[in-house]
């Protein structure tokens, strides 16, 4: 069944999905990066990003299932890219050079409409400015009976949790303090929202941490 | 080297310390007891209890090493009791009948003074009326060159975390999500306090996060 999940979310010890402070420098927020360690070392990441080699264990195992079976991705427009408001101009095309690893639909949340953007390897952005329930509608019909992947950041996991449309999440909770950032479980109520944990995995870099509707 | 830490303090994914509305049905706040699940497996934590055999695994043995070298405890007045305000009488003696856990003194941080009570088995609780640095001194001395364990709640940890006082924490982190209660990371910014995750192990049913100042 065509599920709408999260997956391989980092986030730090005391809950932080990305750092504070996000710029061209840090895409992730400062220190950001330090939450993704355990994906970095993958062989996957590796392959796709051209890197050579990595790690094959359970991270490894467990980054590859996140991507399986995933027909569209939602994006929050910070995912996206550092620029806030208007976009100026359409040069800004994703953190990911021409071939951004989605491969898929990959619809971006923004108040500020903009063409479509084909890159390479199937990825094209589509820009939704109508709101959540609109964005999901049409990811799921790109998706075409595979699973919608909502990638982030936190604050978009959270208007979707809020909004009921989530079965299911993986977190991937790496072994780092951030102090500060977007946390993803401040003013959520997963218990309440139904949400229990089902499985925990170690992994090599990271505990990985699956949540599903019950 | 005596050290001032917290240890086997259980929080939640979402990184709750205790539940909500805590009251004599619910000592550790509603669902609060579900955070300890992993403890009360142990062959410690049932020997302590006379409840026979637990499991002696990673669980067990990293509880049995939360309890060595401890020469002084310091609890909130809420892990104490349910009282609320001035002690009306002297019949409250702990949530833990005769023969307390502890087996050292323990010092109970309060608003209300009220005489030391000795107990079975070697606890001694003392109120401590003027703050948490006078608790601290008091369970030094006592402590006599072992360590100081703060035991919680949440709200007196990070007490202690922000007046710079805590050396290491060994936190307990269950599969569980609990939504609301006393979060242990609200307002801190354990990063800014120079804290690091020294090592994560994964034991049978939670994970257990070693923090250190580095």
């Amino acid at each position: 069944m065509s599920k709408v999940r999260v997956a391989a979310f980092s986030i730090s010890l005391d809950g932080f999905g990305a750092g504070p402070r996000q710029d061209l420098q840090n895409p992730l927020g400062v220190r950001g990066t330090e939450l993704h360690g355990w994906f970095f070392h993958t062989d996957i990441f590796k392959k796709m990003h051209g890197e050579g080699v990595g790690t094959k264990g359970i991270d490894n195992e467990i980054a590859a299932q996140s991507f399986e079976n995933v027909g569209a991705w939602i994006l929050g427009r910070n995912m996206f890219g550092p620029i806030r408001g208007a976009w100026k101009d359409d040069s800004w095309k994703g953190w990911w050079g021409a071939n951004p690893p989605y491969h898929t639909p990959v619809f971006v949340l923004t108040h500020h409409a903009r063409p479509a953007l084909e890159m390479e390897g199937g990825t094209t952005f589509r820009f939704v400015t109508n709101g959540i329930e609109s964005a999901l509608e049409k990811a799921k019909e790109a998706a075409n009976g595979k699973d919608v992947r909502i990638g982030g950041g936190a604050s978009v996991i959270r208007q979707y949790l809020v909004a009921g449309q989530i079965d299911e999440m993986h977190l991937a909770v790496s072994p780092v303090l951030l102090g500060e950032g977007e946390n993803l479980f401040s003013g959520i109520n997963l218990h309440e929202l139904g949400f229990t944990v089902s499985k925990t995995v170690a992994g090599e870099n990271a505990t990985h941490v699956f949540i599903r509707k019950t």
